[in-house]
This record gives C-alpha cells, structure tokens and sequence, in this order.
C-alpha cells in the first residue's frame, strides 16, 4: 500500500471504526463462537501475491467480527473498562506514523520529553506528593500494564534489598543466593493474580495476608504477619497495597499499612489499576490518602481515563533504585545525553517502547480534566443507579459497599451453585455481558458500568435482563429442574 | 471528540501521516534539540477546559517534530530498521478501534484465534519445525519485545529446572533456594544487552561465552563453559543463541551449540531479533539451521517485515512450561472454553494485550510473500552496494563479513579515538544518522539499511558524507587538531 492508496483506505478505516463504535449496540457483547471457528474461515497459510484492500478489508467483518467481544457495548458489564476514545486513536495513528523507537532520549528525544510533561500533568491532577514529580529524584513512566509496574517495582526493591544485605564479610554471589531465599513479599488476598505472579517472576515468597470482613487488608494484619516472618528469619522487603481490587472494588487501608511498611523499611507499591483514574476528583481523592508513604504508585489511564491500551502510569519515589539495578549499557545505546534526561528503558521490562504519550497528550488536552471529571462521576453515579435497584428488589442483595463503578450482588440466600447458574444464564441469553467473583467462600456476580456510551437506559435495561433470568433460576431451583451452568 | 468529528480529524490525520511519510527526506535524521526543549513550549499542567483540534494538531509541528529522531528517513542508518507500513497502521486503526483485551480466549475469541493462525503462517514462511506450529504440545504467541520473549524463556526454563530439581526429601522451599543460587544461564559475549538483563531480573547468573574471532558463540566454547561451571556445583539451564548480533550481525552456530545444549539438558533459546524476517527468503533460510535444537524461538516481524512495534513472535516447542510455570488463575478470569484454545495470559508478562495479530494479517495479505521476500532482498542488496562502496576506499576497512542489512566498517589503520572522532563528525553534520559498536577492543561504524524507501542514491549521499567528513578528520589528526569527541 503506498501513500495514496493510504489517503483513501485509511480514511476508509476511520469511518468503519466509527460506524463499529456507532453501530455497538446491535452486536451481542460477549461473543458466542466456538473454539477453532476462525481457522475454518482463512487460509492455511500466507498468500505468495498480494491481495486486494477490498478483499482484506471484507474479512473484518465475515472473519473477525464474529469472534469480537464487544468491550465497548453498553451491554458489557465484565471485568474492568478498557478505555476507547476517538482523540487517543488519533494519537495512536500519528504514535504509529512517526513509529519511532524511544528506548533512550537520543533514540526520539520528544518521546521521551513528552512523556516526562505527560506524568507531571497527570501526577498534578491526581495531587500526587511532589516527589513523585520529574526535576529530582523521583518521576513517572508509562508501562504497558498494572501487571508490569507491579513487577518492575517488586524487581527494584528486591535490587535495593539485596544491596543493603550484601555488606557482609561473605562474598557477593552466597550472600544475595542466601538473601534471595529469604525475600518475603506482601499482598492481600484480595490483590490482583499479577502480584502472585510477580512474586513468581521474581523468585521470591509471597504472602497473602488474609484480608478483613470489608476485604481490605489492614494495617494489623499486615505487622502480624511481618513479625512471624521476621521470627522465622525472613526478610520482608516488598507490599502491594491496592486500592479498588478487581473481585470487590475494596481499598486497603493505606494509613494503616504505610506506617507498618515504612517501620519495617519495606517498599510499598499501590496498585490502582482501575480507581485511579477517579482520583482526580476532589471527592474521590481521599481513597488516595497515604500515598505519601508510598515508593512506586502505578494506576492505567487505559482502563477509566480515555486513553486507549496500552498506557499504565507508573510513578517513583526515587526511580535511582530502578535505573541502577538494571542499567546493562552497551555502545550502541550510549549518547552523548546521558544522565540530563531519563533513558527510559532503565526503567521498565523491555527495551523497546512506542510514542505512547501522543495518546495522554491528545486526551488530556481535548477533553479537559472537566470532561474526563464529568465522565468518572457519571459511570459512578450509574454504578449507584443499578445499586438501587437492586437494592429494591428483595431477593438480591448488594455484597459489597459501591465505592466506584462496579457493584457486587447476588441472589439472597442462595447457593452459590444457584449463583452460577444465573451468571450462565445471563451469558448464554447474550444481551448483557458480566463476570463472576468470589471472596472468603461466597460467589457473585459483578456488575461494572464500563463502556463510555452507557446510558441509565443501560443500566435499566441490564437490571431488567438480570431480573428476568432470575426468575427462570429461582423457579428452576424450586423445582428442581438440573441446569447444570456452563461457565464459571 | 465524537464520531463525527473523528471522521473528519481522523481523515487529517491519515493524510498528516501520509504528508509525513512522503516529506519525511527533507527532515533531519538526528534532532539535534537540547534535553528540557520541549517543556518550555507546553503549559506546566493540563487544561480544565478542552482545547480545539487545530490547536492540538498545529503543536504537532511546533512541539513534537523538532525532537522526533525520523527512523523511517532513508537517511537513518542507526540501530537495526523498525518497520512502518500503511498496511500495518491502517490494521491498528481497527484494533484500537475494537479495542478488546484479549488476556483469555474468552475476552475475545477473534484476538486470540488470529493469533494463533498467524503464528503459524508466519512459522511456515520460516519452514520452522512443525514441533512449534499449533495442534500439539507447540505454538507461537505475540510478544510486546525481544527483550520479553528471552524473559519469558529464561522464566519457563528456571521453573522446569526447578521442578527438576525439587524432587528430592528436602522441603520444597528451601530445595529451590539452593538450586537457585546454582542456576547459570549462557549467552556469548555479543548477546544483546537484553539477555544480561533478564538474567539479572530472574536471579540466575549470567555466564557470558568468549566468542570466537568471528564473534559467534562456538559450540566447543560453550561446552567448556558448561564443564568449568559443572566442576563448581553449579546447574546450567538456559543458553540463548543470537542469530544476527546487534554489534555486527553475527550468526551464533546452531549446528554447534544445538547439540550441546540437548546433551546437557539446557533450554535453548533463539533471539532473531533482527536477522529472522530474513529468513522467508529461501537463500537466507541455511542461516537458521539447526533450529530443530531449539525450545523457543524469536524475531522481531516489527524490525524487518513491515509490521508496526510491537510485534515480536516467538514459538515454543512446548508451550506447557510457560503455561504451568505462572498460571495463576483467580475466577474472573475463567470461562467454559479454558483447555480448548490457549489464554494467552498465561504465555506471556503482562496480563493484558492488544489484538496485535490484525497488524500481521494484513501486512502478510497486502504485501504476500513474495514482495516482502522482495524488500528484505533489496535492503540485503544494498547493504552489498555500500559495502563496494567502502572496498574500494583504501582508507577504510570493512570490519565484519555482510550478511544482511549492516556494514559494519571503520577507518583503515586509525585509532578508536579517530574512528570516535568521524562518527560524531557525522551525527554532528545531521545529513545522516549512525551508531557505533566496539568488539575486542576495536571500535567501528556501523550502516545499516533501515527506511523501507531507502534507494541506491540515499547509499551514495550517505557514502559521500562519510567521505567528505573522513577527509576533514584524517585531515585533522594529521595536523594535530583537536575535537573532543561529543558523541560516543
């Protein structure tokens, strides 16, 4: 395809991609293909010659299309939001025009440069401490993900541990060896998978400290469990603290556990993948309180702030720990630079990295923090919106206090087996699309308003859906009809 | 921005990049602004109200393009080539579109089914072992980097060393502590930085192979290395073989190091970073032999096959390590299908992904084959014509045989700080951009063909700025005139 031809087909993709984004609401939100559909549609293998737009272009929609869930309907309801916003697109498209490859300044300076002003920016609007901000020790980088920040962070801590240990008369390689296996990490029960696999990742112990009745882990619990580590010769050296989990949008208590973290010299990473985007509301901000104590803070614009995948803002105290610990220079990196601006691939997994900053810029700048207020409060208020009517129809009961957008229920003193059964019906009827969780034994279902187009009509509509099947379960379980659920 | 905006600001976008891509020779390779340029041309913190398109789209010009290194200028011959094609953006067009997260099959069938069929096809145009195509124990998976793709192999790899090892009466614990701080890993000492670097993140030594004169790792080399650390308790458990170094494009023999590896019981792995797009030309294929040996395999379809970053492709021959190695799998991620079609989740760091299999499909329809068996011909082709070009200049030498798309040369009987001296001369200049490398001690240039429009006259005018500032050098250090060098 050469340039002309892009003037018309990539036009041709704006418009598809808007009469997708426009056209949502017809489409059934959780695909229902199954397994192995895709393969029996395409060929084998590559074409030898090239084949036409027309053709290529076509098969969007007989290939593709069919296998989509649809994370954009306002009758998806599942996991988190992704974001999806006509202004990040744009962005992206000039991110892959210019498809150049930041990994030092030198490599792309504006690359870098934006992205330093674009965290400064964000880290203002979510009032975070000045240290966090660019100009001293600290700063902020986009990661890919919530999974990766959470994994740089564990990795530089456990370089900072190691350091502090290897002052010994023993030599370097036995001493971090003997360290290494006495590294202990802490997160909460309710802490997202990739802290566990974090802790995998890195080699070290992770221990899941068991959280309270409000599923938060508390500041108590947290020194319990330090101190009987520490009495079985242990090192405690890490915690995530995370603040709206994904089973039950619950906050640890971050006053409580960034005194016990900072006491016991222990570097504490928040995760905030999907709250964080509400902290730029005053109202909000106060679930943030604490983060002062905190050494890396990392939430994702690209799951509430409109910027599209993938885009996890990640922050340092003193991002010296991460550089240091992973600076392996080769020449052909080298610039003359060095050291009067981040080279950014110090500071993360990969070496590589996109202009993905165009994305933050464009968002921030054409919506205002105003609009991108106005869409967190209106997505919470819908979030209340369904809690109210559940709330009034007694054979449900809401699980789990609505902090943000997503609201936990269940069908009142049911089994969970009679649970599941109305989660599979409400995925194989097809016209909303949710996901289940389970805490401390119980099982239910979530409901999170996610798409930027919801609507209260939405909202209504999915209750009415929920409401309808309910009652086919209820009847069922009655009378014993065996249904037995299909999906977890 | 609403739909009807972006059909018409996505439109301008389309021919911005269109305008760029076409304009993009009449721009300076290198930026040549100072670190801290752009934050005096941008407010210190984001708007409350939105700002209009023109503004946002004007500052493209006037903040972003002064500090835009232009990688996809046919002057740019730094590093290795990033691709860039219209195919390939117009294909991520449509997935930030649909912009699903394709973390389990559920998520989104489509994205994980593509994929799959993509790697495959992508396998059979490299005649890669049918061991690593999908259908059996094998697969391949998009990863974000190269960089992520060694990660991923040296994790699978300590996990089934490990599980190797824990079989014995000792706790599980502290078994594994001890097998860990004996694990080494191998990597020749032209290995990219990245495989340094995931040693130091999975913990496990990092032993560094001596290369041989032609800077590949030998298979005798890596057997005595096995032996010495053997002799000193310690377990061997990975090696990583490059095909194509970063320095010079050095080719690591397989034939030698496969059989090695499978007498010792090592994980081998292959980065291609560079060289692998090469590879779907039938003359290249021989440079790959021996990759029967392999566990795991890599290249970058985003350095050399037309397809935007990321996409970096990697296939294992048992995917089963990497899956059993950190699935962790908490209940909202679960779904009906699991077992039927991979979750990809589980092959790779990050939880998250974007449906980067789009970008592969229609790049491999678009183009076909032949025509990107015909542009890595072209680019091999004049990669030769420079190095002629250099050959018949008896005051440099080419400095490594030119397998591919680099030439590597320097200045005849000068010294490093000479050759220094000429490189900074010439990113001082800004006609064209380079790096060096160094390699026992010696110091060189190295020219790689990186723009998909770079033609036989862009080799000419870089050759004849070399020559031109080789003179003014030579000149100088003849005379004793001093120029620190700026650039490394």
């Amino acid at each position: 395809m050469d340039a002309e031809a892009f003037r018309k087909h990539g036009k041709e993709m704006v418009d598809y991609v808007a009469d997708y984004l426009e056209g949502i609401k017809d489409r059934r939100p959780l695909s229902n293909v199954d397994p192995g559909y895709l393969c029996k549609l395409i060929p084998e293998q590559a074409p030898e010659d090239p084949e036409k737009w027309e053709d290529v272009f076509g098969d969007i929609e007989r290939v593709i299309m069919p296998g989509v869930t649809h994370w954009h309907s306002p009758q998806f309801h599942a996991y988190f939001p992704t974001s999806n916003s006509y202004a990040a697109i744009c962005a992206d498209m000039l991110s892959d025009g210019i498809a150049c490859i930041g990994f030092s300044w030198m490599s792309s300076p504006a690359c870098t440069e934006l992205e330093v002003v674009m965290m400064d920016w964000l880290a203002k609007m979510l009032q975070l401490p000045k240290d966090f901000l660019s100009g001293g020790k600290g700063g902020g980088v986009i990661q890919g993900t919530a999974s990766e920040a959470t994994l740089v962070a564990l990795l530089a801590s456990r370089s900072r541990t190691l350091l502090k240990h290897s002052d010994t008369t023993d030599s370097g390689d036995r001493t971090d060896a003997l360290t290494m296996s006495k590294l202990v990490a802490y997160c909460s029960d309710q802490s997202h998978s990739s802290v566990e696999r974090a802790c995998l990742f890195g080699a070290v112990r992770c221990h899941k400290v068991e959280s309270d009745e409000n599923e938060q882990m508390a500041g108590s619990s947290l020194a319990a469990a330090i101190a009987s580590d520490k009495e079985k010769g242990l090192i405690p050296f890490f915690c995530v603290a995370t603040l709206g989990t994904t089973p039950s949008c619950a906050f640890d208590s971050l006053q409580e556990i960034g005194p016990v973290c900072e006491e016991a010299d222990i570097w504490l990473h928040i995760d905030a993948a999907y709250a964080g985007s509400s902290f730029i509301c005053p109202e909000f901000r106060p679930l943030l309180d604490g983060v002062e104590f905190a050494d890396s803070f990392n939430f994702n614009p690209h799951k509430w702030l409109m910027v599209n995948f993938d885009c996890s803002a990640m922050w340092f105290k003193n991002a010296t720990y991460v550089v240091d610990a992973f600076n392996v220079d080769p020449l052909y990196l080298r610039h003359q630079h060095q050291g009067h601006a981040p080279d950014y691939r110090h500071w993360q997994i990969p070496l590589g990295r996109r202009f993905r900053s165009l994305k933050l810029w464009f968002v921030l700048r054409l919506y205002g923090i105003k609009a991108l207020q106005a869409h967190i409060r209106k997505q919470v208020n819908l979030a209340h919106e369904f809690e109210k009517l559940v709330v009034v129809d007694e054979r449900f009961q809401v699980t789990h206090p609505v902090m943000l957008g997503l609201v936990c229920f269940k069908l009142r003193q049911q089994s969970n087996e009679v649970n599941k059964l109305l989660l599979t019906k409400i995925n194989d009827d097809g016209r909303i699309h949710m996901v289940p969780s389970s805490s401390k034994g119980t099982y239910f279902l979530r409901f999170a308003v996610c798409a930027v187009n919801t609507e209260l009509s939405d909202i209504q509509f999915a209750w009415k859906v929920i409401q309808e099947l309910a009652s086919t379960v209820l009847t069922e379980s009655k009378t014993g009809v065996k249904d037995q659920p299909k999906l977890l």
